[in-house]
């Protein structure tokens, strides 16, 4: 399948400012990015390109100078060559997994898998293949959290998450996260847009 | 019932201090105290009883100078005349409680009643009567929650066990209470000597 | 002088519900609040008065059945019999203040004192008087913490406030009251109408 | 200058484990290491070496079968050649800051750096030069807060030592990282061994 994927961010810059945007799209085996477009206004702004981390997430850094308005937006054609995952392969163990897998295990900033260990192992580590465990913390998440919609904000934890029992599909996700890491199951967070879902713009686990 | 009780705290007192004490047992209805005495070393220390709050909670104001050691102890006879609870009776409704039992509703320092509104209505609210609320309270924090001797301090409050799921007794009974006010039942702590359980001095619900 | 004072709040009520008010003006010394009118709409609703507290704050617990709208009003005169307050005899010592104010030390909700001692103690416990530390909380308080309109919510609590340094008029006072009993100065939460303030309702210490 | 340095840890394996240790010391342009050698007890367990992140820490997986007694002991040579720092060099701008440097301003675990904004700016963003803005930082982090042993745990975060002004090495580190970064100065958090220090293991910023 092919898709046209695009964003569009503006702001007023009251003063020169560097910005790093991270709003490409991962370059996969499974899906393959072309006619990609980077176009700002004002048009002449410094852009670099870099990439960060195992998964080479991909960074603009941009400085702008003050103005009243600056827009950046971004286009490109996504082909994606998914296949069907087999769910015996999603078995795993924390003595094999490959090596850059290990520090989807730590704790971050919003994932303190160490408040979380005994949760976690008692609700979920007794269940016995790690697909199970991880769909038993995706049912738990859907059946006591709910979605509501301005009830976080960007300061907002898997921690909270888990006490107050609302928020939005980030927290979500940080939640789905911190429970795995802490039964030893390695989690990222990833954000895509969701074919056919509304709104589209989705953060999965 | 007759009980001898009694309290033995010492210091090391480097600078002249105010001491507020809460040592002395409760005179209600169901307890008479009597043959009271407080004994400080040193003897000559200024004294003051008051009590606080619509509970009467009896507090000891003492002076002490510095002073390598003092010690105040507390000896009582304590009669219950306690009577079975008709748990029929425990039904209540925010509607009728008596006035004096509306601060029981509160947040608290350790009860961020506030933060739990949601897990507490969903998880316990749909049940018919107050009594089965509050042993579905009382039965959930035991299957949850995990007793580890030192796990927590005096910082420790409600939301962090419900998260963590370990606590001693102290950290049982406030969670107890703040699930309680977050479905509208008027809850307070209190600390108890129990009898024949080891260790003797309890905080219950 | 004489004031007339006033409220009005309106809600749609989903369910029958019982309500706890605390909208009328403190009888005090020195404030007379005379012509007091509660008045309803619909008009028929049960409604009972009661206090709380040392200070006997003023509530209403009003039984609302179902309705799309339901309207509750206040109206008094309050005639203020204020004398300026004598400096010197703010000075104070734990030793000797009213058993009354004692509770006035203690943790709270908002004002989480135990993780506060360190701070206070070393910014302020130096200064002499009770007087000049006061001051000098809330010189601080004015000197570090921002008001930024819509930056906190009814869940934030002086912790919170003392990293994030910013806040509304609530969290001010919270931080306010935390810091002067982290040096055994006792204080509480009090809101009122401010004459010729913009916006005429204050929190203040 | 050579240094011979070691590690040395014991554990109760009470059920098959597998281990992440992160002990070996940095392979660096200023740090030679040689003559490495891991011993374990007993000594037929698997050990694989790997390398996370942009700096490539160094960790070992071990499988550990159930064993009373597990040790793990490290040795090697250090010879650095180290050359002072040329402060001006440490000037730097987050416009021109080496790509790898820039994850190294996000929030992290403990580093709770949205938290941190407006303290960090308010008090320190004012000064001229990035050096005197972490001099700044160092300063007001020895002035306020208190080595006390103990005082915390291994969940505690720069937001909590911030506001309870007492912590041990890790906790001064991670509060120094957290204000750099929240006045945009990448930060990180390494362990070392300080010659000549007592303690000898030190965590620097």
């Amino acid at each position: 399948m092919k898709f046209k994927i695009s964003a569009e961010l503006s702001y007023k810059v009251k003063t020169d400012t560097t910005f790093f945007f991270n709003i490409q799209a991962a370059q996969t085996r499974s899906q393959l990015i072309t006619d990609e477009q980077i176009i700002t206004t004002p048009a002449k702004v410094k852009i670099e390109s870099f990439e960060l981390g195992t998964r080479k997430a991909r960074f603009l850094r941009v400085q702008v100078p003050q103005t009243d308005y600056f827009k950046i937006s971004y286009t490109a054609m996504a082909e994606l060559k998914l296949k069907p995952v087999n769910l015996k392969r999603a078995e795993l163990q924390v003595s094999t997994i490959p090596p850059e897998a290990v520090s989807y295990l730590f704790p971050s900033r919003y994932c303190q898998v160490d408040k979380l260990y005994k949760f976690a192992d008692v609700e979920f580590n007794a269940l016995k293949t790690t697909y199970a465990k991880v769909q038993a913390i995706s049912n738990w998440i859907h059946r006591h959290v709910h979605y509501v919609s301005g009830s976080t904000n960007a300061s907002t934890s898997s921690i909270e998450t888990i006490t107050q029992r609302e928020g939005v599909c980030r927290d979500f996700a940080h939640l789905g996260i911190a429970l795995c890491r802490a039964i030893s199951i390695p989690a990222r967070y990833f954000a895509c847009y969701a074919y056919q879902l509304n709104p589209r713009l989705s953060c999965l686990l």
